[in-house]
């Protein structure tokens, strides 16, 4: 079989899932009405992400299994984010009759990938046609007893403080735009992001006051969380890790470039963090955020503006 | 404001999810990394799936109202279809900048809406720009202590029986395509589908053996029954409803007819259904689906064939 097309809806399916791994969480897979999860915490937490080719994603920019690894990662990212531990993926996947049936299966092997990085499986998935490729991922996870690490719990005397990578996939991304080959790392960072899942856990044990994953840029998710919780946020940018390979506007890249999915939280301002995280800012009483003392205007990634 | 894309993403979002309702099932909702629902019975059932315009619906055919309430009926039923209580919906949302901003809002009022039906509520969504509207749709509900009803648990001996209109849809799609406009019901039922979801705790009652909701054909969808459970349904053509409305093709638009979202189940012999219940077949030993004694190829929809 070449084309998904060729293939038909129920083959594709059973083509699919057939090389999905078990998991002990997932209870029921794919092929009935619905999956069945475990859920020991008698909460679930539930994050869904919807990625459209040439807007979330390019064909010709990136291979298959990347696309699937990246779209799976921003939403594993997004249940840690939570402080909770991923279990399961559900996908909705659009593609056109013309789609190469090794290019869906390459798309599984991502997602199968990913999903074992951070421990879940796929548990659901549902194929439809559709003119461009469209990837609808649902994440869920345990909260294994705890609180959730939400966005509104951050109080004046906090300190911020960040884990992972922040600028490289806005880097790559601008490589690729000017039709630049490398710095590979750069093009690697902004195909496949690669979430610190562990940063959730090590939160947590550091008290975090609240926590998510740097999806649209660390101001502008700074200050989601700076509303949310109703103080003043103020980071310190010689304090952002900013590497040479990131070039003369890298201080930009990481302080408004999204999607490598780097963790940034508030602690409490004794809060004991692994060597891993660094500390780039303070909470105050106030509103906002500022950088270097000038209030910024949330500059980061909107879906309707950019 | 007239646009989404002039409102924006975070705009839109919260303008979205302050006409949402509170719900005790919905522990944490829309605004944060991911949303938390209640899951009491310790297992979550989840269910997703994509629609994209042009091929699962026409803004020309139906209401954004109409459009929300089928895309969250389909799901709903679904989780029904376990025999589980629906909680939550979580919606992935891509529309093109220049979509109304009170289309958006019809469109969520009719999500809203839907699940005020079931008893659910939405817990969250992510919201994109795209060229063609599509919409992600995840429901989650809860097993209450009860084991999931399966495709799988069919056994010879067994009779199939259905709850809810069959036919009506397709009935109503072949006269929207027409370029007709009545009978009124037909239309409105393609429009806006009423899944009975009474009939999921009616089908536990009874000692359902398998169950699931009609979403392709009932002759390809018991098809699945059959396959899952490893035994052959014979269906009598005479005992399914055909209602004068369907016109001179009802047994047709009844047998292969999607979207109308009966569920149709097998019980023991001796089950004892409430009235609203058609018995319409017979479980045996085999494979496949007959009608009327004649061996049936699947046929219902396919969304790679079709």
């Amino acid at each position: 079989m070449s084309t998904i097309g060729e293939l038909g809806e129920f083959g594709l399916i059973s083509l699919l899932t057939r090389r999905l791994p078990v998991s002990p969480d997932v209870q029921l897979g794919p092929g009935d009405d619905a999956a069945v999860i475990a859920t020991p915490d008698g909460r679930v937490v539930a994050s869904t992400d919807l990625l459209v080719e040439g807007r979330h994603f390019r064909r010709d920019w990136s291979s298959p299994y990347d696309i699937g690894r990246k779209a799976a990662a921003q939403n594993l990212a997004d249940v840690v984010a939570m402080g909770a531990r991923p279990t399961a993926l559900l996908i909705g996947f659009a593609a056109p009759f013309t789609t190469a049936t090794t290019w869906a299966e390459r798309l599984y092997d991502g997602f199968t990938d990913e999903c074992g990085v951070a421990g879940a499986a796929v548990a659901g998935c549902d194929i439809v046609a559709a003119p461009e490729i469209t990837l609808a991922i649902t994440a869920l996870g345990d909260l294994g007893g705890a609180p959730p690490l939400t966005r509104a719990g951050a109080r004046p005397g906090d300190v911020v403080a960040i884990r992972g990578r922040l600028g490289w996939s806005a880097a790559g991304l601008a490589l690729l735009t000017a039709g630049r080959d490398g710095p590979a790392e750069l093009i690697t960072a902004h195909r496949r992001p690669e979430p610190p899942y562990a940063a959730g856990a090590e939160a947590r044990a550091a008290g975090a006051t609240a926590l998510l994953d740097v999806s649209d840029g660390l101001v502008q998710d700074l200050g989601h969380i700076a509303t949310a919780s109703g103080v003043r946020i103020d980071v310190d940018a010689a304090a952002v890790p900013v590497p040479e390979i990131l070039g003369p506007d890298g201080l930009r890249y990481a302080l408004t470039g999204g999607e490598d999915h780097a963790f940034a939280g508030t602690f409490p301002a004794n809060a004991v963090l692994p060597s891993s995280w660094s500390l780039v800012g303070s909470v105050t009483e106030g509103t906002g955020i500022r950088v270097d003392g000038r209030e910024q205007r949330h500059s980061g990634w909107d879906h309707f503006r950019a």
